[in-house]
This record gives structure tokens, sequence and C-alpha cells, in this order.
């Protein structure tokens, strides 16, 4: 069943011990559809600048990413600007950002979208996240990303839509600062009241951990050698998770174990290249290639 | 098969989070033993003072731990004070060491036991490491532990005592400071070229790496809720591993993942008390209830 997603896309400049990328396509719901198409219809819904290039709304459409709610606005488009430094690639240092379209979007969707049963919300300002998701008419999947900045500064917008979520996706850093929790279980616990039904706690390097009221479970991560660029991880995760259940339409225990292998997989894909490099030339044979040997690597 | 294990015995005085312990049992033997008589019988190779409380000493004995190469020497036994903050409870900081007896002694072991099969190395210098090694006469299986004050100071002697040992355990921070590496697989790789056949790196709460020529793999740890008193663990991990390593008498893949299974879940049942409150009153089906169900918490 198809999805629609909302969040940003952005023109990235990164730099890591690995190297520096000026101007690649990037932003939480770029990386989330070049995962999730991989198993179903992806609606996007963004804004980008008159300065977007032509060659990435191009290379978005030719991925079978349909571009229906993404305005092209008359400011820049969204940049970052980051830096991972040797010895802490988890982490990454914002050196600058330009807001350009984002200060005054309105998501839009289309009339035939409204009723797409499967919604994410990748990371982005919450009251945006809020007005897309009262657009929608019969949601029956909704997930929800978001980051510190909001954690920080609109925590009572987060928690507002968090009532209204099924699946909260959150890294241990956002979990713990949401929560006040040191130990992941618990703050996986305290997600869990504030209203999403599912709750994800990545854990970056050392993989994931998944609790609801009658299930848990935790997967450690793919073991990446060459860390390339982990810009957009997260949402390359988030985008395997949310695109498998939505292909699949339910999210019995199987399905959530099968979407949480597949996202981590998507995720050490997403690493090992600048932006989407690696993710954009993914076909499902080469991510169950691998899959195979992740699956190997964890049985116990 | 029958073990035997050189190490620290001490008197810990612990301080975390959830209270103050005086004057308990800890050391690296002492916490290995206490958990790999699990599995076999375990010979014991420490040295401790005349102030060693003899309660201690029945104690161990009563756990069916062989103590006929403990010795109690004429000066202090060794002792430990430490403290884990809030929020860091990976983290001892250590506030006293009292070496007392460690610092004249010379391992002994009966005659009888120097055709023991199974030989593990607790954390303890590495010079006096050897010097129990080259007591045995046809160790089947060598294990090794280490810490960061050898890795500093003693790196030529833990080096070369590398070099003769099947099993090599560190924790993450031991094993990216002996090798230089920050990716833990690439640390894990470096550590096999130092001579280890076997090699395993704790990650604390974040699980465990195996790395062999032929073979890695990866569990999540445990998910414990209330962590008391993380002192010994890794040495509980240890005493899982090469305690049921050293039962089945093989190191197949079968019983290496089934060995660190154990190892994991026993460590999980020593961070939920001070000191060994907890593995000391372990039997084998209390392991084996959490053992299963810590199996569905990682089956994909």
């Amino acid at each position: 069943m198809s999805l629609i997603a909302l969040g940003t896309v952005a023109l990235d400049h990164v730099k890591t011990p690995s190297g520096e990328k000026k101007d690649i396509l990037g932003g939480s719901v770029a990386h989330f559809a070049m995962s999730a198409r991989l198993f179903t219809k992806v609606h996007l819904v963004a804004v980008v600048g008159y300065d977007f290039p032509k060659k990435h709304i191009d290379h978005l459409k030719q991925k079978g990413i349909d571009l229906t709610s993404l305005i092209v606005a008359k400011d820049k488009t969204f940049r970052w600007r980051g830096e991972y430094k040797s010895g802490d690639l988890n982490t990454a240092v914002t050196l600058e950002t330009v807001l350009g379209v984002l200060m005054s979007y309105e998501p839009r969707v289309a009339e035939h979208q409204k009723d797409l049963p499967n919604v994410f919300l990748a990371n982005f300002d919450p009251d945006v996240q809020m007005k897309l998701l009262s657009l929608m008419r019969k949601p029956k999947l909704i997930g929800l990303d978001s980051m510190n900045l909001w954690i920080e500064h609109k925590r009572p917008s987060l928690l507002k839509l968090m009532k209204q979520v099924d699946l909260f996706v959150a890294n241990d850093a956002e979990a713990r600062s949401l929560t006040g929790e040191n130990n992941l279980i618990k703050a996986a616990k305290q997600l869990r009241k504030f209203g999403p039904k599912l709750v994800v706690v990545k854990k970056g390097e050392h993989g994931v951990l998944f609790y609801s009221d009658r299930l848990k479970f935790s997967f450690p991560a793919y073991p990446v050698e060459e860390v390339i660029d982990p810009t957009g991880a997260g949402d390359t995760f988030a985008g395997g998770l949310m695109g498998y259940l939505s292909k699949v339409g339910k999210t019995d225990e199987r399905s959530l174990r099968q979407a949480l292998i597949y996202a981590t997989t998507l995720a050490s894909f997403n690493v090992e290249g600048f932006g989407m490099a690696k993710t954009e030339k993914l076909t499902l044979p080469a991510v169950h290639k691998r899959m195979k040997e992740f699956i190997n690597f964890i049985s116990c």
C-alpha cells in the first residue's frame, strides 16, 4: 500500500574523514524516500527553492517517487553544512544551515493523496508535521521522526503530535533527552506512554531496540568497516521500516522484525557512500543478499 | 573438562547510584569463577592476605570452586574502591587501590593442576599471567582478558602473551586503545593479527562482537532495566564463555554462539546486584529461563 511522507529536501555540504561533497541531494524525506521506494510507491511532500537543480528532480522521479506535492517556492532551497570528525562518526557537527524555503512552508497535498493509508512524518518542525497530518483523511499507520532541535524548542508540539502517531522512531540521544531516562529500555517505555504503540530506538553503530506493550527485541547493526558518510542513515533506516510495513500492510511481530532487519540493512548501505550515493543505486536483490549475511551475523 | 583460572581476588568498596557496599568479595577471578562454576569444575589461582575473611573462603569452597592454589600471604588483601556515577554506569571511577599481596605474588599450582586442559588468565599483570601459563603442561584452550592499565604500561608483555592464547576478550575501549582502530570490526581484525584465533569484543550495554578468520557475529545485551552495580560484569561474562566452552570441549560455531549467549545472560544477572550478590545464587535452570527470553529478544 502506498506511503506519503513529509520532510525536508536539502542541498547538503558534508565533510567527513573520507572527503568533502558540496550541493549533494539530502534532507530527511529525500533519504527516506530513496529507501522506502524499494518497497512501495512513495509520495513525497516537501518544498525546494528556485535554485534546486533540475537533475535532482529528474533523479527522484526516475526512481519512481511521486513529486505531485513537491512545491518549488520563491526562495532558496534549504541547505545544511556539517562535518563528522574522525573518531566520532556518530555525531554531526552542524556548521551552517540556510532555512530558505522552509521558513514559510505550508504542506499541501493533492486531493487523491489525502486517502493514502500510510503516513510518515520525517524530521521537520512538529507544527508542520501536524499540519500534514490534519490533511490526511484516513491514515492507517502513522510514523514519526524528530530531532533534538524540536525536542528542546518545540516539546509541547512534539508531545501533542506523539499522541496521534502509531510508530515513533528516535535515536538514543533523542530518546534520552525526550524522556529524561538514561536507561534505553526505560526511555522506550516512557516514549510508549507518550502515545505511540510502536517505539523504535536507533543506536547507530550499536543497532536498534524495539518496544511495544507486548513485544521487545533488539538487533545489532550490520558491521560496516568503512563508514564514509552517516548523513541520512536514520532516515534511510526509517524508509526501510515504513516502506516494508506499508508494503505488507500489517504490524504483527513477524512483519516488525522483518521490517527492522530491512531498515538495518538499508542504513548500512547508506553510510558506505556520501549522501545517497549507495542507496540510490540499490535494488532489492542486492538488499536481500546483504540481509542474508546480516541474519547469519545475528543468529543465535 | 576442568578449567583453571588466574586473576585477582579482592575486597571491593563500591558506590553506585543504588547504594554503597564495603568489603564485598570481588576481583577478576572471583567473579569469573562464580560464573564459570555453573558449567565445570573451576580451579582458582590467586592470592589473598591474612586479613581476608574466612567467610569468603568458605563461600567460594561451598560453591564448588577448588582453592588448592589460593595462597594466603603475609600482607593485606588487594582492595579496590570505586564509584559509578549516575548517567554513565559503564565507567568505573577508581578512587583507591591497595595492592597489598599482589606486589610480590608468584602464581603456584599443584602438580595435578598442571595438566588441566582449559586455562583462563583473568585481568592481572601480563607478566604474572605469563608465569601461570608457563606452568601449564598441555593447555588445550587458553583465554585471556586484560585492562587499560596493562595496555598502557605493559604493552610489550601483553602483546607477547597474546601470541600464545586462543581466545582474547576485551571491552570496546580496550580493543580501540590496543589497536588504535576506532571501528570495532577493524579493531577485532587487528586483535586477531596479534595472535588469538578467537576475538570477543564486549560492548557493555550494547552487547558483544565475535570475530575469527571464518566467523563474525554479534548479539545485543540482555535488556536490564535496573543496573545496580556493573563491577565484575566483564569477568562474569568471560566466566560464562570459558565455562561453557570448557564444558563442551570444542569451539565450533554452534558452541561459540551458545557460549556467548550464556556469557551475555550471566553478565545481565551480575549487574542486577552489588558484587556477586546475584551470580552467587544462580542455578542453571534460572540461567536457562532468562536465556530463553533473551533468545526471543534477539531472534530475527
